[in-house]
């Protein structure tokens, strides 16, 4: 089973991190491909990047792609991403845990804004 | 003339308003719509966002679309980038400034999202 799992900065603001649960949502009912679509916040929400991924081992994923909902390659994405993703690697070195490209590297994000424009 | 301009948070680390320098290149490159298209920082990156829409009323747009380049509504989609806007249209009645919808309110960001994941 694989699994993919978004992880945002977390806000204060409930409704921040609501925003990020209605868009897990919505990629769940989109996607094919994977099994279970979840997410995680750094900060400030619940769940945990850790706990997250255990959620998804928990409910049988061998793999686990975890997607920066991030907009810059700051320290997030950069240092501390990673560093909570290579702790449950360490725990669970059966399961492939991967780290896939954060959102504002998509090359699409410039045809997307020029869409939101018009 | 019509002018877009993008506006991020800004940030302490220069790559990150670099990302957002050359994202803005890249739309301008992309874009057939707008004579011109430029970016502003709300905070902690130059230009402001009134010195960015002066910048673009200066080159002579009648029109700006401020689009902000922000995942959630938050404090600054909702009172800060609007609170700017406003001050710059009371100096300017005859140049129409609008507010285009924030990054995280576009639908094809999930799917955006799960091509990253693939």
């Amino acid at each position: 089973m694989k699994a993919l799992l978004l992880v945002a900065h977390g806000s204060r603001r409930a409704q921040s991190n609501d925003e990020v649960r209605e868009l897990t949502a919505r990629m769940r009912e989109r996607d094919a491909q994977f099994d279970i679509v979840e997410c995680a916040f750094l900060e400030l929400a619940e769940p945990s990047i850790p706990d997250g991924i255990e959620s998804c081992i928990r409910q049988g994923a061998r793999e686990v792609v975890v997607l920066p909902y991030f907009l810059s390659a700051g320290r997030h994405v950069v240092t501390d991403i990673p560093g909570e993703v290579a702790g449950k690697q360490q725990e669970h070195p059966g399961v492939k845990i991967e780290i896939a490209p954060y959102l504002g590297a998509a090359p699409q994000i410039a045809d997307l804004l020029l869409g939101l424009a018009r």
